[in-house]
Parts: C-alpha cells; sequence; structure tokens
C-alpha cells in the first residue's frame, strides 16, 4: 500500500506542528485584544505561506508546504476532514427549536434579512459584475447568484459569541437575532449547495442539475425531519448500551463522515452533509453536554486552527490585495445587511435603537463566509482577488459587531473577577493576624497600584465590616466597599497559611481574603463580584487549593479554570 | 496546490467513516463480552480489508481502500497522525511519580519483568529463529533483539483497565504493577527505538548509529527530567493566559507533532517523540482533568479505532496465519513474562498467589504489542507471518489476564446497580399511593422475574421498612432486604408522578422508588448499591429528569451518564 516515507512524515508533523502552534498563538492574541480568534488563526497562514515566508525564504515554504506530492496531499487530507469537522459543530450550534419558540419579530428579521441582501446583491453583480470582481470569462448568473449568496449569509457561530460576551444571548433580543440567523444561515446553505450543482453540472456537460437539486433539498428536508428524529431516538439507546461518552461521539463523526461522503456524491460539497448532520444531532436533548465539549473543544482548537490556517497558505494575500474591491466588497456587505437585519426588525415592531443593534449583530459573516469563499474560489466562481476581499470583509464585519452593539445599546462592558485581580493585587502570605490588620495590608496593597488614600479605603471597609462580619464560611471572607474616585472595581486577594477570624458563619478561620472596591456609580458590581466568589469557593476543596498555590500566575490558573468548570458552556 | 478530487473526497469520507463505524461497533461488542475493544477494533479491518472483503468483492475492496494514488495516501495520513495521537494519550496515562513511591517489590517486579523475558526472548531467536518466524534473509542480530523487545513490553494502557475493571487499581497490589509496567514500557520503547536506529543506519549504510542512539537517550533523558520541569512551570501561565482549556489542550499536541517530526527526524519512529511529549505533559499535577479528558476521549473514540482497524487493511490474516508459529509465539510470550512477573514479586517477598497474579497482569500485550508489531513490519524486521503471529499473541494475553487474576486471587464479580437493574423491574408509573403498596407492587414484579415468594419478600422488605423509613430525601427512598435463594442482587424500579410518602428527613414525598434486595451471603453489595444510588441522586437534580423520562432505556442512558460524571475516571 503506498504510503508516506520517512521524509515526508518529518514534513508532515513538522508543518502541522507549525501551523496549528502559530495559529493558536496568534489566534489567542487576537482574542486578547477582543478581536475574533479566526484573524490570528488566518494571519498564521498568511505568515507561513507564500505572502511573506514564500517570498522572504521561498525554499524554507516549498519545503514545508510543497505545491505537489505526498505532502500536499497529507495536508490536503487534514484540511479537509478539518472543515467537514468544523461544520459540523457549526451544525450543532444551531438550535431548531428556538425557532419555533419566537413571536412575529425573528421571522421578519430572518426574511427581510436574507431576501434583502440576497436581491441587493444580486442586483449589485447584475449591473457592475466587474467592480465586484468578477472574471470576464466566469457565467453571469453562477457569478451573481454567488455573490447574493455570500452577501445574504450570517455567522451563526461568531453572533452567538458576540452576544455570550455581551451578556444578551440568553435575552429576548438575543433569542431573536440567533433564530434569524439559524434560518438565513440554513437558507443560504442550500442555495450555495444548489450554485455548486449548477458548477459541476455545467462542468460536465450533464443535465443532473435538476438531479443534484432534489437530491440536495431531498437530503436537508428528510436530515431535518425524519434524520432528526431518528436520531433523537437512537442517542438513549447508544447512551444505555455503548460506552459512554463514547458511542455517541463515534455516532455523531460516523454519521458527520458518511453524511459528506454522500453531499460530496451528490455534486454538492462534502460540508454539508456533516452541518446537517450536526443541525440534526445537536438539536436533541438527549445529546449530552460532555459528548457535545469533547467534539467541540478538540474541533475548536485542532481542527478548525489548522484549517484556516491552511487558507493562507494558498493564496498571497499581498499581491491579490485590491483596495478599490476591498471597500467597494465591504460597503456593499454592510449596507445590504444592515439594511435587511434593521429593516426587518423595524417591520417586526421593534425599537429603532434595537433594530440597528440587529442590524450591525446580523451583518458579522466570520468564518462561515470564508469557508463559503474558499469553496468558491477551489470551484472556480472567484478568482484570489475577491476571495482576498471576502475574506477581509468577513473579518471587518465581525469585528466591528460587538463594539457597534455596545455603542448603540449603551450597555456599559461587564466586569468580571478575572478583570479586576492582577498581580500587584496578589499577596501569597498575609502577615495579619486579625481582620482588621488583614482589611489593612490589603487596603494599602489596592491604593498603592491604584493611587487611592489608603486611609479613608480602610475606614470604609472597615465601617462596612463592623455593620455585618464578611466570613462566607468555607474559609474565605469577603470585606469590601463602594469607593469614589474609581472607573473600575479592584480586588485585593491575600492568603492566610494561619487563618485569621471573620466570623464566618460555619466558625471556619478564612484563608483566603478577597477585598472589594467597587465604584460608587455602579451598584451592582460588587454584587456580581461577590456571586462570582461565592460560586467559586462552594466547596472547601478550592480553599484547599489556593492554599497550595505558589504564586499569581497559579493562582489565576486556578481562578479561570474552575470558573469555566463552575459554569460550563 | 495538489489536492483530493471531488472522487477522492467521495472514497476518502466514505471509507473512513465506514472503517471507524465498524471498529466501533465490534469495538463495543467485544466489549460486551468481557473482551478489549481493540479485539473488535482488529477484526473491522480484517472485515473490509483484503482478508474477507478484498476476497469476497475485490472491486469493492479496491474502489474504497485503493492500494496506490492519492486515496491511499489520504488514508495512511490519517493512520499515521492516529498512531502518533494515540501514544500521546499512552504517554499521558504514565505517571513517573508512583515509581518512586514503591518499596522495594516494584523495582524487583519491573527488573525481573523485563530482564528475565528479554534474555529468554534473545535466546530463543537466537537459538531456533526459524521456528519463531524469522525470514532468512533477515538479520539474526537485529531480529533477536526486536523479538527479545516484543517478548519484554507490557501494555500499560490494557494492564490499567484490567485492574480497574477488577477493582484493584488503587490497590497496593495495582500500583505496584502498574509502576512495575511504567518501568518496562518505557525501557522497552526506548530499546525499540534504538533497534529502529541500527535498521535504518544499515539500510543507508551509514555509521550514524551511535548517533541515532546518543540522539534517542538524549531526548528521552531530556523530556523526562527538563522538558517535564519546563512543561510543569508552563501549564499554569497558559491556563491563566489563554483560553482554557484550549490553550493547554493545542500545547500538548503541537509538542507530540513537533515531537513526533524531531523523532522522525533523527531515524527513530515519530511515536517515540509524542509518547514522551505524553509522559512529560501527563505527569504534570497542573494538567487539569477536563484537558486530559478531551483529548483522551477524541482520541479513543476517533483516532484509535481508526488506527487499529487499519491494521486490517494492511495484511491478509487468513493466508498469513501459521498455527504452529501462533502457538510458539504464544507459549513463550506467556512463559518468559509469567516467569519475570512471578518471580520478580516472589523476590520482591510476596505472597505465592499475588505473586502468580502479578504475572498473569504483567503478562498482557494489548495494543503497544500490536503497534510495535506493525512498526517492525514495516521496517522490514518480520513478514505477515510473524506479524499476525503476535497480533493473536497481543490479543489473547490481554484477554486472559482479567479472568487468570480473578481465578488465583479469588475475588467476586463487582455487582454494581447496572448490574441489577432490567427493564423487566422498572416500572415508569407506580399505581401505589402508599409505601406498603409501592413496597407490595415493586416486590411482585421483581419476584415475577426472578421466581421468588412475594409474600416472604414483601414480608421482609416491609419488616425493615418499620424499623426505620428508607426515604433518603430528593424524592428518593431506597427500601430493602437481604434475601435468601438468591445469588446476585436485583433492584426494582419505580417512578410515581404524583410521590409517596417514605417519610423522609427533607420531608419530600418519593418520586423514584428503588427496591433493593440482596443475598444474604453477601453483606457489602446493599451498602455498596444504596451509596451508589444516593451519590447519584445526591441533588434534587437527577429526580427532576428521571420523571421527564419515557421509557427503560431513556431511565437507564439517564444512570449510565450520571455515573460516569458523578465518578469522572
Amino acid at each position: 500500500m503506498q504510503s508516506l516515507t520517512a521524509d515526508n512524515i518529518i514534513v508532515f508533523f513538522l508543518s502541522l506542528g507549525l501551523l496549528l502552534g502559530v495559529a493558536r498563538v496568534l489566534g489567542e492574541l487576537a482574542q486578547r485584544f477582543h478581536q475574533p480568534a479566526v484573524l490570528g488563526e488566518l494571519l498564521a497562514g498568511v505568515i507561513l505561506g507564500p505572502t511573506v515566508l514564500g517570498s522572504l525564504a521561498p525554499e524554507a515554504g516549498a519545503f514545508l508546504f510543497p505545491q505537489e506530492g505526498p505532502n500536499a496531499i497529507a495536508l490536503n487530507t487534514i484540511t479537509t476532514l478539518a472543515v467537514v469537522l468544523f461544520l459540523l459543530v457549526a451544525g450543532m450550534e444551531v438550535d431548531l427549536s428556538i425557532i419555533s419558540k419566537q413571536g412575529k419579530v425573528a421571522p421578519r428579521v430572518s426574511i427581510s434579512g436574507i431576501v434583502l441582501p440576497f436581491l441587493i446583491g444580486l442586483a449589485a453583480a447584475w449591473i457592475a459584475p466587474q467592480a465586484l470582481g468578477r472574471d470576464l470569462d466566469a457565467d453571469p448568473l453562477i457569478f451573481s447568484l454567488f455573490l447574493a449568496t455570500a452577501l445574504s449569509i450570517s455567522a451563526l457561530p461568531v453572533i452567538a459569541k458576540t452576544l455570550m460576551d455581551l451578556d444578551l444571548y440568553r435575552s429576548d433580543f438575543g433569542m431573536i437575532i440567533v433564530s434569524a440567523a439559524v434560518f438565513d444561515d440554513l437558507v443560504g446553505w442550500i442555495i450555495f449547495a444548489i450554485i455548486l450543482g449548477l458548477i459541476n453540472s455545467a462542468a460536465n456537460h450533464s443535465n443532473h442539475i435538476l438531479m443534484t437539486i432534489v437530491l440536495t433539498l431531498a437530503f436537508a428536508g428528510i436530515m431535518l425531519t425524519l434524520g432528526r428524529w431518528l436520531i433523537h431516538r437512537l442517542l438513549p439507546f447508544l447512551q444505555a448500551y455503548t460506552r459512554w461518552p463514547g458511542g455517541v461521539l463515534s455516532f455523531a463523526l460516523v454519521l458527520a463522515l458518511l453524511g459528506a461522503a454522500f453531499t460530496e456524491w451528490i455534486g454538492i460539497h462534502a460540508i454539508f452533509g456533516s452541518f446537517l448532520v450536526g443541525v440534526a444531532v445537536g438539536d436533541s436533548p438527549h445529546l449530552r453536554e460532555r459528548t457535545r465539549v469533547i467534539i467541540d473543544q478538540f474541533v475548536s482548537f485542532f481542527f478548525a486552527p489548522v484549517f484556516f490556517a491552511s487558507i493562507g497558505l494558498k493564496v498571497n494575500f499581498l499581491t491579490h490585495f485590491d483596495l478599490t474591491l476591498v471597500v467597494t466588497v465591504l460597503l456593499i456587505a454592510c449596507v445590504c445587511k444592515l439594511a435587511g437585519g434593521t429593516l426587518g426588525a423595524r417591520w417586526g415592531g421593534m425599537p429603532k435603537r434595537e433594530s440597528w443593534a440587529v442590524g450591525f449583530a446580523m451583518n458579522s459573516r466570520g468564518a462561515i463566509e470564508i469557508v463559503l469563499g474558499l469553496l468558491a474560489l477551489q470551484a472556480g466562481i472567484i478568482r484570489d482577488r475577491l476571495f482576498v476581499a471576502l475574506v477581509i470583509m468577513a473579518i471587518v464585519t465581525s469585528m466591528m459587531s460587538g463594539p457597534a452593539i455596545r455603542l448603540i445599546l449603551r450597555l456599559g462592558k461587564k466586569r468580571t473577577l478575572l478583570d479586576a485581580i492582577s498581580s500587584k493585587l496578589f499577596t501569597r502570605e498575609l502577615q495579619a493576624f486579625s481582620s482588621s490588620m488583614a482589611i489593612h495590608e490589603l487596603s494599602a496593597m489596592a491604593c498603592e497600584a491604584s493611587g487611592l488614600n489608603t486611609g479613608e479605603v480602610e475606614a470604609a471597609v472597615w465601617e462596612r465590616e463592623e455593620i455585618l462580619p464578611t466570613g462566607i464560611g468555607n474559609g474565605v471572607a469577603l470585606p469590601h466597599a463602594r469607593i469614589g474616585g474609581i472607573s473600575k472595581p479592584i480586588v485585593a486577594v491575600g492568603i492566610s497559611g494561619m487563618g485569621i477570624d471573620f466570623d464566618a458563619p460555619d466558625d471556619k478561620l478564612a484563608h483566603v481574603i478577597f477585598l472589594i472596591l467597587t465604584p460608587v456609580d455602579a451598584p451592582d458590581t460588587q454584587l456580581e463580584i461577590t456571586a462570582e466568589l461565592a460560586k467559586l469557593f462552594r466547596g472547601y476543596g478550592m480553599t484547599e487549593r489556593v492554599l497550595k498555590i505558589k504564586s499569581y500566575t497559579e493562582f489565576l490558573a486556578l481562578v479561570k479554570s474552575s470558573t469555566v468548570e463552575a459554569n460550563p458552556a
């Protein structure tokens, strides 16, 4: 059997390791600056691909990422599998049941949100195809249909993430947007599948296009009804009679792979199969959280970064960058989706301000647009120049969505414990042996870091402490006060090995003391941080763990990982 | 860039989906009959490969699993990645710290457990090479060294699993075996790496063998000391400053890929790199459970089954089956490892009976032997005939280990809740509205299924109930009695929508009632089942969930998945 040689294997693991490593580092950096991770992941490919490495050191580029031969096939195999699994996860995030639960607003937003951009896109591509980057030899109908679809599609994963960051995901506002995006995504993908069918049948000079459309619609229809119902029935059996969660996990993956093979066979793309399988599997309430998390995390942190980084390997982003085209595509994309979303919300009776926020939310295209663009590039519908413009449009629309909604709805930034602690506000060994001394020590530390007056802060905290002691039990105390002259909360952390009496209800000494100072004009912040800490330290186990840590970094690592475990998304 | 065509993609997803699907179904079936999952997974490849499908329908076989071309490369890419990730997980299971914690027994077991089989293997291969399947043109030294290593190695994952099934993993007995196996595995792999280096340098007619050995030992030494220390320092930083658990997850995967590239480059095999990375990463107490579970589960239920099934695609197990050779290999393998393990344990001062149990535990070769054999086959050290014999030896030694230990130590089979419930002992809607009626109804159900006398059972349970009511709170009641004439526990389950008063401490009515009947001569069983149920229903959430289920299958699925969540391995 033909297989990779030792040299192939060296290059394969080296290139895959580099691709994943650089993609993840830049993805994390992007998130640090509150940008989507996919931006950093794409950038990794740009750096390792023809744009940077390929121009600076062509030999290294050709060694790591050869264009031909077994290594090209090997990397292509991984990215093909990666995009199929990425769409499986994207599909699992689609919750069909919420569509039916919404009133009249969501249907109107979704209809307007897809019909308007589609018509505007179709008209624009028909009237000014060259300005939108159409090649002279491209089929005008197929090009226009594609551009219309590319403008209409939303990016459910990005929208969901933005809404979660803004703490709006579970609100009515959030649910309207999510359900509209679910609908638009489904319709958009089905239209795109039909376009791909059109191309393939044109390429083969066959008359199978009707067959492809019928099969596509039939497959989508069956998966979302009968398939969904069957899976919903099957999952409890699998959970009962196979190893758990392995049985369900493999079941979802096998279905996704076979679905991918099937949709590729009917002449559309493999990703539709796994996406629809994802929708059908993810929709079942029997799919337990643990299975979902394992697939989601492994795909998000292994397959997806590799896939997005590999895009940069295929295209030279510098030579194909066309400013006019980028601006044109970006403008038309924003205009048509903002119009669609905002007008739809107004039509559904939403107030003006919220309607604009809906428009901006629906406007983010994110990773889904990039996948769509790549497929169009591979199918020959568009060329590198327009692909680069679409990628930039996808990223810019995603980046502006969060800040725009925050501005329009005049939301304050949500403050959490993690924003309020820092290494300067941390001491591993408190010297104090009484609560007043501990408050003094922590106040002095907080004031040194922030420039506040120690005496005032200490007095305010002590005054509060005397009214009602702040030991909450399990070895934790939360002395606090609202303070003028600060704009964001400050939390100073002190650990005491011997323990300090904060008069806790369980009579235990406090080993971990959080001094919480919050702005006077943000009355909820203190409550939020207190609640977060109480949740974190619900059992005594957490206090014991804190007592074992040696540095601020270990403390931060513990708090962060425990917060995720206490609130599984 | 060269890539898979649409036809390639169809075949790729279809073959991968089939391979994974069949492997997982047969793997689950094997486990159902208390056999190792890898047996079923291998069988999947035998069925889909040249042995069965290839002989019955050669065209289908050639279509699904072509020997040449892009699809051969694509599948080889996945299986190469799969085995590297499988060894990463195997490495993560190695806990170096337990080696130093053991007294004199473990070192003696491990030394004797590797030295004896190695010497016996070396001698046998030297004296009777043909009887052990050596090819006439094979290098006698390399062949003898390989066979000695193949006989010496243990399979840590299989041993750990067997001990867990027997509930011996956390015992002194278990820890001695595990730490001996850890040591033997590490040494065995390093010897094998050196053998591969020998072959490669012989093949290239180069004198780099010394270099390869030095690099191998240096890499192993550095990874297990400095590398381990650095990773241990880095993990808290990653947990603190990256998304969690994604940062740590990607970090482990990137290290494994780069380690694989490095060890392949120094002339041994890619798997050593990821195995040693796994040991170094897995050893850090900072690696939190969640990260471990995600990698472990995705690899165990996606990559590993695909890898083991793919082995069957490479070899015809029927034409290369040589009964004499199989029996010879099996006999010598058992003799030398049983001798090594048992004598080592005796030398360490263990009683005779326990020493034999140690021998049988160390004797299981499992999946690790199969990986080793495959590498030797690919490197040309052995031929298909001996490979088939090694695979069969690996499976048989793993299968006999559990039952042999159980027999030698005279262990009873551990009874759990899941063994005691069944669809015949379940009613979704109890008719009863008092505790005595509920006990009557459940007793009648239990007796009908088991042939006991209803009156007697009911009287025994009721007598116990009158002494102290069995409502444990959270909507659960556990009426029970010890009964003569049964050999295993019987648990009848009734759900009551309206609730029944079992005089619980929290004054709540019982909605889920378990009638627990245990044998008179197994005094602990009742306590074990009661404890298991109390743990399962610790919060009221579980009772609410049970009230929503509609069938026995859903009930079983819920209990099973919740048991895993309550006891994360």
